[in-house]
């Protein structure tokens, strides 16, 4: 399937079906993520693969702590964007996804963030490639992950995508055209391609 | 072609021959990275395509005057490390490949720079689906570029994106074994999916 495919059909999904998810569909999203370039080639990112039930729960429990005192906090625009799209302090999709990977950047390295991210980027379209579905759900805080995981404080939480096959019926996000946010030879000159 | 044939056969680049690269393939790439997802949807990202020659020379002349500095300065573990992969303050490719593309991140937008180095990692898979080679290009000083191409404070250059065919072999970088960047329900306990 062509990358435009990929990248169009893609959608976030926030409620997923309790399929299984064999570790070898894991793996082969892993190795994509490998493959990237990073600053210097550092390959700042780890990869924290969660099955077990109990360790979801735990997860699951703590990120909804997090959200609570986030969306009690919020200012009121982002709490209207947030209602919306009925993004709530409750997330289901980390016990109910079969596979929850956990992405983490190594915070000493040069370029930590971007090169993690770009990693993350090739994830998404290899998750599409194989037929599941994921969110790139980044909690509010983070460093909770660190203590209740055992991580070495070098690390630093980027990203929790749960994986598996979509439970619930998917709608597409409105983008930007593209005259809108590409520009050829000068700021705000119109980019012509097609 | 899969995701992982993709992401394993692509390999950084820095010297381009002159072919040229129709701008309807610069549409393709822009257009996968405009279905990337992005924090609340913000869509940080802005692409200023540049194939006037006049125009590169100048980003080129800009970019070598802040390498040099960069190399004069940088510490003797960074300089050999540059000096065995012979990068120098020299910058060919940004007046060698035929089209530059400069990612602008809105440094407003919640999560900007994850969201756009997602995008690039869309990017850089669709310009190898295509054919060409490219170079994740972030110049060691990026301040210039609002000044240079006028272009307004709140976006960030983030990348240089130099595209077009490879001119040179090109030589693949080692990664780290799986087992040393992927855990499973426990840091540092082997992930084992193959």
């Amino acid at each position: 399937m062509r990358v435009l495919d990929l990248a169009a059909s893609r959608r976030s999904v926030r409620r997923f079906k309790s399929d299984n998810v064999p570790l070898k569909d894991i793996a082969y999203i892993l190795e994509v993520a490998r493959k990237a370039p990073s600053g210097a080639n550092r390959q700042p990112w780890r990869f924290l693969v969660i099955q077990d039930d109990d360790i979801k729960q735990d997860i699951r429990r703590v990120c909804e702590e997090v959200e609570k005192e986030f969306h009690q906090r919020a200012e009121p625009s982002l709490k209207r964007w947030l209602e919306a799209r009925g993004i709530t302090w409750e997330k289901p999709f980390l016990t109910e996804a079969p596979i929850l990977i956990l992405v983490f950047g190594r915070i000493d390295e040069p370029y930590w963030v971007e090169s993690t991210w770009l990693a993350i980027g090739f994830m998404l379209l290899a998750i599409q490639e194989l037929g599941y579905s994921t969110l790139t759900y980044t909690p509010s805080k983070i460093d909770w992950a660190n203590h209740l995981l055992k991580v070495p404080k070098r690390y630093k939480l980027q990203v929790i995508l749960p994986i598996g096959k979509p439970a619930e019926p998917i709608q597409s996000q409105d983008r930007l055209p593209l005259k809108e946010i590409a520009y050829l030879d000068g700021w705000g000159e119109e980019f012509r391609g097609m």
